[in-house]
């Protein structure tokens, strides 16, 4: 690898840190193992090694934390890793503008908490907001909790630094809170898994989000119960901060009984929300008390851990429109059962973005779980959904991602990768 | 034009309808005259009539309602006008999923209204929404006065139905409120002012929005002072729906006396946001009672009408970091006095939004006004901010463009055009 030592920039070819680097969340194994992990620290360095990666056709995996959970971030013999985790400065932080400016491998919390230090908060929350950096949120569109009513990652990027293929630095979008000169660049990169350019800062949108206010937890006898209830919402004019659905089988996980859970947290009067969940409801809990509203949580906080304690989980991601939530839980059930697997459904209920959680052996992932997932993604579709809401395409779902988008689309981002990146050197065989 | 018969699409060269055609509502002068107007009603119309002007060469303009303010829509020698407002369904409108599903040619506000009789709302409301479409909304990724709080045209397009230069069909995005499955090709699409595609459906996003509960209108001693409150709303963490800045000359316009008037309307509690409002404020009057409101929003609504009394109105419309506003209008106040030209100033101030609108003569464009115009454009990139916030570059702007984006970016959208239009059939000589 001499042609590292001519960039000046921070790397290694230590077995350890190589095993680290090959793998993300995903249990994806890739054939072999990576040449390089690259340390940058500033544009200028990941600049150096694009272009000498350029001149050598080496492909390049980006990578944030490597939470990745679709296999975006692991990486194979012949590929180096460029590791961003050390590009965490938050460079600006402008609360009369609303605007922050990160290097990508700021945790997302860290972003979040000092954006609450100057009474602003920055919005996106997803699963992972501790570990997970804002290079890989950008990466894949990253959603959460409270994304329903204030958006996901894409609505909160307004502009980006880029480092294109080539070692060209570019910036997209713009400071401001509104704009459209020229076309969307910045949303073109947000969700496009470090295929098309490395991001190396983001300007992001920081918004005064009012305290949650009540907390609610109502346990319905059915699922389509549940699921009614939370559609009812909206019936209501009511928008919640917060919808989780919890199935019967996460309930299990969690040693609790019941058919399904349903948790609300709201920002504005919780009356309206709690007539409208009470109806159907074997029972409601509802707190404006901040530490009782995080026991109301708990259960939601707990479910990815108490599904852990039972084997080895397989977190799938797939859309559907709200109104078809309850046929899909109900079809990931039937799917479970002609599988023999089990499969516990966590469910943002706010935008009908489901995770099947498909529980399998610790030790090799079984044929199957593999199957149940296909079955899942041909749900998602048949229901007029996405195989993937907020975890992105990786390799997992590549087939899948042919057949949502159809022939003529599909070639059209091959065609619009081909632009960016016309020697196939960022993050190859990942996303398209 | 033999080959729009074949066509099978209704269209005319009626010169009546052709002199309609060729303006949109810029002020700028095409050269010549189109050749036709189409009227297709069904995306295979659309379909044929881009296959056609594929075949001959043909340049189309995209138009809906022809409202545009930047020479997007002007159409010349050559050229044929696709006439989209008879594409003018709402094909669908399902409040449980939150989503509707319209033809470009729909008035924004009767979609709004249509959410409404659901209990829900489409957010972007352009001060032009009475008489623009959704197809021209999303051309130039319309805002409007409650886009701070809740999301410009980009944040509520969900999926579109796009006709290529070549005219295939493809589908973008979903059905889903959430997703990332490939390339973000929905977001390329929206402030692409009909360069790269046709839209023939747009998937939408509905939101219930809660009802304004008060309305507020402050008149400040100066413009700093109006800037600084609207300013201070954000750092007290209050998220006004809308807060819209009126300086000197726009009042004076209006035949009002003072130095600003800043007019808020909120949908949560009002005492904190008057509690900011009231310190500085020379008159502050606030109210909850709809028609009251209806009064106080007088100024906002009435403003263009008086100004375009005095002459011709040029409305430009550029977007600065929100700490810059007041900068910016002083600054536009020297840049009116030093061109001996009349500007009246109205902002969104919530986003930063500057429309300065240069009043000149009825029957030609005073050089000094498009000098003015110029040093507008360059102010605003000197405060770091953009040459368009929701009007988009049309024709007026593509010189100011290239500055913006610089060398490499512009180089890269020039790459993009050419990969959905190779034979530079749509729009051209718009927006790039």
């Amino acid at each position: 690898m001499s042609w590292l030592d001519t960039t000046g920039v921070e790397w290694t070819a230590d077995p350890a840190a190589l095993a680290v680097a090959r793998l993300d969340r995903s249990g994806v194994e890739p054939d072999g193992t990576p040449s390089a992990v690259v340390f940058p620290r500033t544009a200028a360095d990941v600049q150096a090694v694009l272009r000498g990666a350029s001149a050598t056709r080496t492909p390049v995996v980006p990578r944030g934390a490597g939470t990745a959970l679709t296999g975006a971030t692991t990486a194979g013999a012949g590929e180096i890793v460029l590791d961003l985790s050390r590009m965490n400065r938050i460079l600006d932080l402008r609360p009369d503008d609303g605007i922050a400016v990160a290097e990508p491998g700021v945790i997302t919390a860290d972003l979040d908490r000092a954006a609450a230090a100057a009474g602003l908060a920055y919005a996106p929350d997803p699963a992972s907001v501790e570990i997970s950096t804002i290079g890989g949120n950008i990466a894949t569109n990253a959603g959460g909790l409270r994304c329903a009513k204030y958006g996901v990652t894409r609505d909160a990027v307004l502009g980006l630094d880029v480092v294109l293929a080539d070692g060209r630095l570019i910036s997209t979008g713009r400071a401001t809170l509104k704009g459209v000169a020229g076309y969307d660049l910045t949303g073109l990169f947000v969700g496009s898994e470090g295929t098309l350019g490395v991001v190396v800062s983001a300007t992001l949108r920081l918004r005064p989000l009012p305290a949650p206010t009540a907390t609610i937890a109502a346990t319905y006898p059915s699922l389509a119960a549940a699921a009614d209830a939370s559609v009812a919402l909206t019936a209501a004019r009511i928008q919640p901060v917060m919808a989780e659905l919890l199935d019967a089988a996460t309930l299990a996980a969690l040693g609790l009984s019941g058919a399904a859970l349903l948790i609300v947290q709201v920002d504005d009067d919780p009356a309206p929300a709690e007539a409208v969940l009470k109806p159907g409801a074997v029972e409601l809990r509802s707190s404006t008390d901040p530490a009782e509203a995080a026991t109301l949580l708990a259960a939601r906080r707990q479910a990815l851990p108490a599904i852990e304690r039972l084997g080895r989980p397989l977190i799938e991601d797939i859309a559907v429109p709200r109104s078809r939530m309850a046929d899909a839980i109900r079809s990931i059930e039937e799917i479970a059962h002609r599988h023999d697997v089990r499969i516990c459904t966590l469910a943002h209920a706010g935008d009908g973005n489901l995770h099947p959680i498909i529980v399998t052996d610790r030790d090799a992932i079984a044929p199957a779980a593999h199957r149940a997932a296909e079955d899942i993604f041909a749900l998602a579709l048949d229901l007029g959904g996405t195989v993937t809401g907020e975890h992105g395409v990786g390799t997992l779902k590549r087939a899948w991602l042919a057949r949502e988008l159809g022939p003529d689309s599909h070639a059209l981002q091959q065609q619009l990768k081909a632009v960016f990146d016309p020697l196939n050197i960022l993050n190859p065989g990942k996303a398209l």
